[in-house]
C-alpha cells in the first residue's frame, strides 16, 4: 500500500517484528554487496553477476515512491494499482470513473499519458564519498548544510542538464558511503491497464497488511520516447509455472527507508515524541476525509486516494509504534548498541575525540525543543496541495536567481525538472478538499504553537483558521493550470504583482518557513549527519559490509522463500490463497465487493489458481510494485504489501513472522485474459517468455 | 473543561507536572483526613471542624461529572457553564439557540428544568470496610466480582428505595478503605443563567488548559423539590472583596479520578497500550465531527458539545501521555515504588504470601491480551447514544428479573433510577450524528479485531460498517422518547416482539458484550483489586494517611494560594487577568469573539476587574464548578480549568508549575449586573453575603 502525497514523501508498508536474528533472510541488499555466498550456502543457488545485472537493469523506480519492472521489449511496465491510482484518478471524470470501473487500453492508441509521472531506470552508480567528505571537512551546523547542498548540486549537475537524465546523491549506511546514482528518466508514461479499485484493493483497510489476502493490485504502464513505445532491451520474462511453497525467490525494488541503524536515543525520540505528536492529528485528518466522503459519491471519489493513503499510513505507523513499545524488542536494540559500543571501546585504533552516541542523545534534546514547530510548518501542513504549489511558485524565481549550489535542494536545476512538472501537471484539484486540509493545517499550527505565538499571529491575523482557509482557497485561481503556468513563467515580477490570495499568503509566511527549517537543519540534521557518519565508519570497522545498509529508495535485492506463518492465535496460515477463497470472501458489501466483471467471469476461472502469496523476503514501503523473481530470473509475482507482523519492520526483521505479500503471476495472466479480455497484452507478455 | 458523554464518564482536566515534591500544596484531601495542622504550620490558619463542616455541606456534586455549591438559602447553585451546556443545548431549538445567545431567567417562573440532571448533596459517610472484606474473603476472579456486586447492591440498597436518596459504595486508597456515601439527590434542577458560549468558552480549544485566560465559565441552577425552590440552609456566602495574590484559598469539590498510586507496571500499561490504542481513533472521531460541523450551522450546533468534549479530552490525554513519556518523571515513579517496596521488605511483620507488585505486572500481561477487544466493545463504542439506549432497554427486563445483588451494577434498584431517567430524558437526538458515531464504532471494531473475527462477522453480517450504521439509525424509532418509554415499560415481551432494528441489533450482540466484559473483569479487574488492596494495606502500614487517596469523584478539599507561574519560555505569568485583557484578546474571529452584549457593556465595565486567576490548588477533572473559598469560608472564585502544566497531574503534582484556573468572583457579579442585567440574581447573591 502506498501513502498519500498529502502526508508524506515515503511509501509505508514495512517489514519486521519483535526479535532480530542474524542471517535469517534479512536484508535489502545493494546489488554490489549482494550476499551471493550466503544464498548459495543456504539455498544451493548462486546468482551470477550476469543474473544480478539482468535483474538490476530490468528493474525500475517510480519517482513518487514505488518500484516497477519492464516486462516486454516494447516498454511495457508492471507495477501496483496503488502506484498508478493517482494517474487513474487524474484521467477520470465524474462521467468516466476509471478508479471504479477500471481502465483497459484496447489498442496502443488508447494508452493515455499519466500527468507528472516519472519512471527512473538506473544506469550507473559512482562512489563519490571522498568528494562529499572533502566538501564537509571541518564544517558544522548551517555551514555543513550549505556545503553539502553545494556539493550535491555540483555532483548532480555533473550529469548534465538533459531532463531525461537524473542524478541523485545517495548516502548509504548513514553517511558511510556516498554514491551518485544516475538514472534514465522517462516522463512520457502511459496507462495501459488498471483493474477496478474494488478488485485491486479488495478487502480495503480491514485487510490491509493482512494475509490471507485476495488483491489484484496490478497496474500496467508503457514508457514512451518521442511519442513511441521505448524499446526495452532489458526486461523480465514471465515464468511459465509460477512459484511453489518453499521456493527461493528474489525481490528487486526500491525500499523507501528503514531505521534499523538508528541509535537508542534516536529510537526513543521516534517512540516518545514523533508518534504522540503526529498520530492524533493524522487521525483527525482521517476522520475529516471520512466524513467528507460520506457527503456524496463525488466527494467519495475526490477523497478516495487521500483517504486510502492516510488509512495505510495510520495502520503502518501504529504497527511501527507497537514494535518500539515492545519492551523485549527495544531491549534487543539496547543490547545491540551496547555490544557495538563495547567492541569499539576494545579497539584502541578506533578511538575518536567525540562520542557520537552521546552526542546523538544530546541532539535529541535539542530536537525535542524544535520538533513541534518544525513539523507543524513543514511537510504535510505547508508543502502539499495548492498551498504547497503557491510556496513553490514564490520560491522558484528567488531560488533560480541564485547560483545552482546555493539554492534550496528542491530548486537546483536538476530538481526543478520535477518541481516544475508537478506545478504544471493537469491534475484535478478539488477546492473543498483543499480547504479541508488547510483548515486542519492552520488549526493544528495554532493548537501546537499556541494562539500567542508570533508566527501564529502573523499567519492568522484577525482571522480564525477556518476563515483563513476559506478565504485563501475560495479566492485563489491556482487550481487553473494556466494560471500556475503564467506565474511560473512570469518570474519574480509576476509573483510580486499577483493578487492571488494564496500567493500573497505564501509570500507572507515564506521567510518564517525558511527560518524554522534552517534552524532545525542546522541544529538537528547537521550534527545528526556528522554523528551518524562517525558511527557508520565504526560499524564498517567492526562489522564490514555484513549488515545491509538502511533502505534509501534505491535499487535493492532481497532473497527469501515462499512460506506461510503462524497468525496471532498461533494457527498456521498457508502461503497461497486461491480464486475460490476470493469468491468466498466477497460479501457484497464494501470493501468486500467483487466487480461485475469478476462475478460474470467466475465460470471461466480456475478456482484453484493462486491469487496472492506470502514470502520471507525482507521488504518495506517503496517495494510496492517490485517483481518477485525465481532462480531463472523470471517473474512469479508482484509485491504489494506485507503481513501484519511486517509492521514495525522499519526497526528490525523477524524471520518467524515477517512476510512480504505478492500477487501471483498466474492469476495476473488469467485475470487479464479471462476477466479483462486484454489479449493483446497477454500476448505481449507471453511472447516475451 | 468537561468531557463529552460520548467518550467517557469522567471529566478531564488534570493537574501536575514532572517532579513530585512532598508537602507542597499537593493533595485532594478527604474532609475527615484534612491536614489542618500542615495548613496551620504553613499558612497560619487552622480550619476548624465547624469551618470544614460548613464547606462540606454547602458543596454539591453533579452526577455527570462536575462539582457545584449552594450560594443562596433558596437553592441557587453555582457551577460551570460547561457543566450545564448539555442542559442549555437540550432546551435550545434551531429557532432559539441558548448555547449561542445565552439564557437568563428573568423571573423565577422562567427557570427551566434540565432533562435528566442529577445534583447530589452528601449527607453521611459510613465506613463499611469490614463488610466488604468479609464478603470478598477467599474469593478470586469472577466469584470475587459477583460477591462485590452483591455486597455493593446490598449496602447501597440499605439506604432504602426513596429515589431522592442515593448511596454509593466508594473505595478509597484503592481498597484500603470502603465507605458508603449517602447523598440527598435532587432531580428537579432548573437552569437560571448561562452566558453565551462564546463568553463562557472564550478562546476555545487554543486557550483550553492555558493561562492567561478570560472565560466567564459559569452556569447557575436552582434545585427544586415539590415544584418549589429548596431551602438550602447550608450555602456559601459571597466574599465582599475577592482574593489577592498570595492569599490562602481552598477548593471544595469532587475530583473525578487520579492515578498517582498506580504501580509502575500499571503506568507502563497506560503509556504503552492505552494511549496508542485510543488516540488515533479519538482523533478520527474529532475529524469526523469537525467536518460534520463544517456542513452548516445546524450541524455545527448539533455537534458542538461532542466536539468540545473530544477536543478537551484530546488535549488532556496528550498532556497525560507527555508526563508518562517524560523519562525524568517516570524515574521518580520507579524510585518511589522501589523505596516503598524496600520499606515493606524491611518490616518482617508485613510479610505477605504473594507479591502484589509482581502480580500486577503479570495482570498487565493478561490485560494486554484482552484490552483491545474489551475497549472496542465497551465504553465509547457501544455504551453511548442510541445504541447505548437500545442495549440498556434490552437489559432492563432481563436484569430486573434477577435478585438485586445478582444484577449488572447499572441495573440494581439504586442504579436504575439514573438509568431510567437517562432513557426517558427528552433530550434532542440528532440521527445524522448518531450514524456518524456508529459508523466509526463499527469501523473501529472491524479494524481492531479484524474482518475474520467471529464477533465482527456476527456484528456486520453481510453489511459494511457504513451500511449497518445507516440501516440501524435510519430505521430506528428510539429517538422518539415515547417509543423508548413504551419499550421500557413493556417488559421482556415488548423487547422480544420489537422490530426496531436497533433493538434487534442490541439483542444480537448483547451476549457477546456481556461475555467480553465478564472475561475482562474476572481476569483484570478482580486480581487488580486484590493486589491494590494489598498494596493499600502496606501503604497504610508505612505511610499512614499522610498521603491523600487517589481521587474518586467524592468530596475533597484542597488548599493553595493565588499564584502565577513561569511559562514554557520561562517568563513569569501574573496570577490575575483583567477585563482590559479580555477586550484586547478579542480578534472578532472564532474562538476569540465577544458576544454583542459584552461589546456594548464595555463602557459600563471596570477594565481592571479581574476575570480569571491561577492558584496552586491540586485539582483534577470533576473539580469543574468547584467554589474557591477564602479563610472566612466565602466564595472568591469558581474553578473551571488548569494550566498547561497541570496536564499529566493524573500521575503527580508539580508545585512549581501546576495551577488551577478559576473565574474571579468579582467579574461574576459585575458581569451578571452590567452585562446580563440579572439584578434579581445579583440581589439574591448579595443579600446572602
Amino acid at each position: 500500500m502506498k501513502v498519500s502525497t498529502v502526508w508524506l514523501a515515503l511509501v509505508c508498508f514495512s517489514s519486521a517484528g519483535s526479535v532480530i536474528r542474524a542471517h535469517a533472510d534479512e536484508g535489502m541488499w545493494t546489488f554490489e554487496n549482494f550476499p551471493a555466498k550466503t544464498v548459495a550456502a543456504k539455498y544451493g543457488f548462486t546468482p551470477s553477476q550476469a543474473w544480478l545485472d539482468h535483474v538490476r537493469v530490468s528493474s525500475l523506480r517510480i519517482a513518487g515512491g514505488c518500484s516497477a519492472s519492464f516486462i516486454s521489449p516494447h516498454g511495457l511496465v508492471m507495477t501496483n494499482h496503488h502506484c498508478v491510482v493517482d494517474c487513474v484518478q487524474s484521467l477520470s471524470t465524474a462521467q468516466q470513473n476509471f478508479v471504479d470501473k477500471g481502465f483497459s487500453a484496447t489498442t496502443v492508441a488508447d494508452e493515455r499519458k499519466c500527468p507528472a509521472f516519472e519512471l527512473d531506470k538506473l544506469i550507473e552508480i559512482r562512489d563519490v564519498t571522498s568528494d562529499v567528505r572533502t566538501a564537509l571537512a571541518g564544517k558544522t551546523g548551517d555551514a555543513a548544510n550549505l556545503a553539502l547542498r553545494a556539493e550535491t548540486a555540483k555532483l548532480e549537475q555533473s550529469c548534465g542538464s538533459d531532463p531525461s537524465v537524473r542524478c541523485d546523491l545517495v548516502s548509504l549506511y548513514h553517511g558511510g558511503v556516498y554514491s551518485l546514482y544516475r538514472y534514465k528518466r522517462y516522463d512520457d508514461v502511459r496507462l495501459v491497464f488498471a483493474p477496478e479499485y474494488a478488485a485491486a484493493d479488495f478487502g480495503g483497510d480491514p485487510d490491509n497488511f493482512n494475509f490471507p489476502r485476495f488483491d489484484l493490485d496490478i497496474g500496467l504502464l508503457r514508457a514512451y520516447e518521442n511519442d513511441q513505445p521505448v524499446s526495452s532491451a532489458d526486461y523480465l520474462h514471465w515464468s511459465k509455472d509460477g512459484s511453489h511453497e518453499g521456493e527461493l525467490v528474489f525481490v528487486s525494488g526500491n525500499p523507501g527507508g528503514t531505521s534499523r541503524q538508528l541509535t537508542v536515543s534516536q529510537l526513543e525520540f521516534e517512540r516518545d515524541m514523533v508518534f504522540p505528536a503526529l498520530m492524533p492529528d493524522l487521525g483527525e485528518y482521517r476522520g475529516m476525509l471520512e466524513q467528507f466522503s460520506a457527503m456524496g459519491p463525488d466527494q467519495a471519489r475526490e477523497a478516495n486516494e487521500s483517504l486510502d493513503g492516510v488509512a495505510n499510513y495510520f495502520k503502518a505507523r501504529i504497527g511501527r509504534q507497537q514494535a518500539l513499545m515492545d519492551t523485549n524488542f527495544f531491549h534487543t536494540k539496547v543490547e545491540a548498541e551496547k555490544k557495538f559500543r563495547d567492541a569499539v571501546a576494545a579497539r584502541p585504533d578506533l578511538a575518536v575525540a567525540a562520542n557520537p552516541w552521546d552526542d546523538l542523545a544530546r541532539v535529541q534534546q535539542e530536537r525535542s525543543k524544535l520538533f513541534v514547530r518544525y513539523s507543524s510548518t513543514a511537510g504535510s501542513y505547508f508543502d502539499a496541495g495548492l498551498l504547497g504549489g503557491a510556496i513553490a511558485l514564490v520560491r522558484v524565481p528567488v531560488e533560480r536567481a541564485k547560483p545552482n549550489g546555493e539554492r534550496l535542494p528542491e530548486y537546483t536545476d536538476q530538481s526543478l525538472v520535477a518541481t516544475q512538472a508537478d506545478l504544471l501537471a493537469p491534475v484535478p484539484i478539488y477546492k473543498d478538499l483543499e480547504e479541508l486540509s488547510l483548515r486542519l493545517a492552520f488549526t493544528a499550527v495554532q493548537r501546537n504553537l499556541g494562539a500567542d505565538d508570533p508566527f501564529v499571529r502573523k499567519m492568522l491575523g484577525k482571522e480564525s483558521p477556518d476563515q483563513l482557509a476559506h478565504r485563501l482557497i475560495q479566492g485563489t485561481h491556482l487550481d487553473d493550470v494556466k494560471v500556475r503556468e503564467t506565474l511560473l513563467h512570469g518570474g519574480q515580477k509576476a509573483i510580486e504583482t499577483s493578487n492571488d490570495p494564496l500567493i500573497r499568503f505564501a509570500i507572507l509566511v515564506d521567510p518564517d518557513l525558511r527560518a524554522i527549517r534552517k534552524e532545525y537543519e542546522a541544529n538537528v540534521d547537521a550534527p545528526t549527519r556528522a554523528d551518524e557518519e562517525q558511527i557508520a565508519k565504526l560499524r564498517f570497522a567492526i562489522y564490514g559490509t555484513s549488515i545491509a545498509p538502511d533502505a534509501t529508495f534505491t535499487a535493492r535485492l532481497s532473497y527469501g522463500t515462499v512460506k506461510g506463518f503462524n497468525d496471532a492465535q498461533g494457527r498456521w496460515v498457508q502461503p497461497y490463497t486461491t480464486v475460490a477463497g476470493l469468491f468466498e470472501r466477497a460479501t457484497g458489501a464494501p470493501p468486500f465487493v467483487l466487480p461485475p466483471r469478476w462475478l460474470s467471469a467466475k465460470t471461466r476461472l480456475n478456482l484453484s489458481t493462486p491469487v496472492n502469496f506470502s514470502t520471507t523476503n525482507d521488504i518495506i514501503g517503496g517495494n510496492s510494485g517490485s517483481p518477485v523473481i525465481n532462480q531463472d530470473g523470471n517473474i512469479v509475482g508482484l509485491i504489494f504489501d506485507g503481513n501484519i507482523f511486517s509492521l514495525g519492520g522499519d526497526y528490525g526483521y523477524d524471520p518467524e513472522s515477517n512476510r512480504a505479500v505478492a500477487v501471483d503471476s498466474r492469476i495476473l495472466l488469467e485475470g487479464l485474459r479471462e476477466v479483462y479480455s486484454l489479449d493483446r497484452i497477454v500476448n505481449e507478455i507471453e511472447s516475451s517468455r
